[in-house]
């Protein structure tokens, strides 16, 4: 087995193939489902994300749109000049800004580039930028997605900006918890959105990255995270979802209750954080969903 | 609105049309978690059945094989000779029979008819048998449905056998009792494998069923059972299960508790029945699993 290594020159500035996602209302429920969606199924609002005859409208979950470019960020696991043990991956950062509400149907290509790369020392920091259109090539989403790789660090790269600072929880008390359980087989529902690794499913993998048991992927506790705001804030109307922004700050097992606190910061700005109710340590960190107003 | 009716010469002994299903792990994984396997994910033995890279091997969750020819009652709904309300129409009994270990992936085609219709005075029963095979022609399973249909009896048709003495529960304790909560929205999970009935979903359709709130499929309570009888008495192994007999008595919904009580009767024959823990009432009755030993 050859050494883990980075070639920045090559990398760097990487412009991947489109990725073409075409989707109806199976990926849109078992998306919604694959974040915890309907918990109250006899509420119409939550209903609307989880039934194609909803009496409100069907509608798409807005953070359905990280899925769109997912492609992307498994094709670092196949590039030239970058080799890697994939369950030294962990998703780092995520930014998410709708463009427009989502269809419930439609055919949907993303463009991408890695467009930065940073040496943490311990590891390379890849930041992914893309944007995702409608067939009409109308932009519906733009994703910025950062990816951490442990062990490829030490390239002699910039460190990068420092993000600890941004978004952070009020000293006041939150304008909002929502607490809720995420069943322990969550994960292996919301990977058929997409995200395969094995590090959300097979306890050996998991073992390999240093973890006790299959950790539940950033992404879905970001949509549980964003649900939590939408219902809180906006009546679960997606319309209002204009973008999100989180930083994954720790690992959450699968069967663990994840805790949302919120602060209305005015103006549609809600800052948030999630924690573990059983370990009470924070998960998701600098973190905000902008709603329109 | 055409009154609801039946023309018994033009429906009894209809064959359908074969129906075609291709299916590959999504679709094994997403009807696992239908029937909410993998509650345990750590167990090596329940994620067999919901992670395509299971280290002991893949498999595909035996009932799993009532899906196949699932096109088929649908297509009742738009008969010669026949007319009612979807909502009218309830699951009465299933019998499952696998005579190949299901592949985790196929294309399977099932020919069926309409044996029997019997007159029951408050509605019509149909019995539907099919059978499904792989592409090969090799017989993978056979089932037998019998779907009530209220409002269309009273055609002087036979009233045909009672099945009220079968699989009786015997009298002693249970060999056995598996206790499971059904998450509010199991009904929205399961229904992506393929009945879609609004009855499932949607309050209002409910409502003109005469029941409170959306009630979960029939067949996703057999698929509850079935795991539990499978993990208690044949240690998870799907290659052990040769058939399920099951009688619908009541409805079940999502949220509540499903309590399976079993008895083992010897030769592999499990006798079952599942209750509502919060009502105490028999929702599947003149149940049997048999295993083979």
């Amino acid at each position: 087995m050859k050494d883990d290594y980075i070639d920045v020159e090559k990398v760097l500035g990487h412009e991947f193939e489109p990725v073409n996602f075409t989707y109806g209302d199976r990926e849109v429920i078992l998306y919604a489902l694959g974040i915890g969606a309907a918990t109250d199924p006899i509420d119409p609002k939550e209903l609307a994300f989880t039934y194609e005859g909803s009496s409100l409208g069907f509608k798409a979950f807005p953070t359905f749109a990280v899925t769109f470019p997912f492609g992307m960020s498994l094709r670092l696991m196949s590039m030239e000049g970058l080799q890697f043990n994939p369950m030294m991956l962990l998703h780092g950062e995520q930014y998410l800004e709708i463009e427009q509400p989502l269809p419930t149907a439609a055919r949907v290509t993303s463009r991408g580039r890695i467009s930065q790369i940073y040496d943490k020392g311990g590891g390379a920091l890849f930041i992914i930028d893309s944007t995702s259109e409608d067939e009409s090539g109308q932009t519906i989403a733009i994703n910025q997605s950062s990816i951490f790789i442990r062990g490829i660090g030490g390239f002699g790269g910039e460190r990068g900006p420092s993000t600890s600072h941004v978004n952070l929880s009020p000293e006041r008390e939150p304008d909002a918890v929502h607490e809720e359980h995420v069943p322990a087989n969550q994960a292996l529902l919301y990977r058929l959105s997409g995200d395969r690794n094995p590090l959300h499913a097979e306890p050996a993998m998991a073992a390999m990255g240093g973890f006790d048991r299959p950790i539940l992927h950033g992404l879905c506790t970001f949509g549980y995270a964003g649900r939590a705001v939408l219902k809180h804030f906006a009546d679960n109307d997606p319309d209002r979802f204009k973008s999100i922004r989180t930083r994954f700050a720790r690992h959450f097992f699968p069967g663990e209750t994840l805790v949302t606190e919120m602060w209305d910061e005015g103006e549609g700005a809600i800052l948030f954080r999630c924690k573990v109710a059983e370990r009470d340590e924070i998960v998701i960190s600098n973190a905000k969903v902008e709603l329109r107003i």
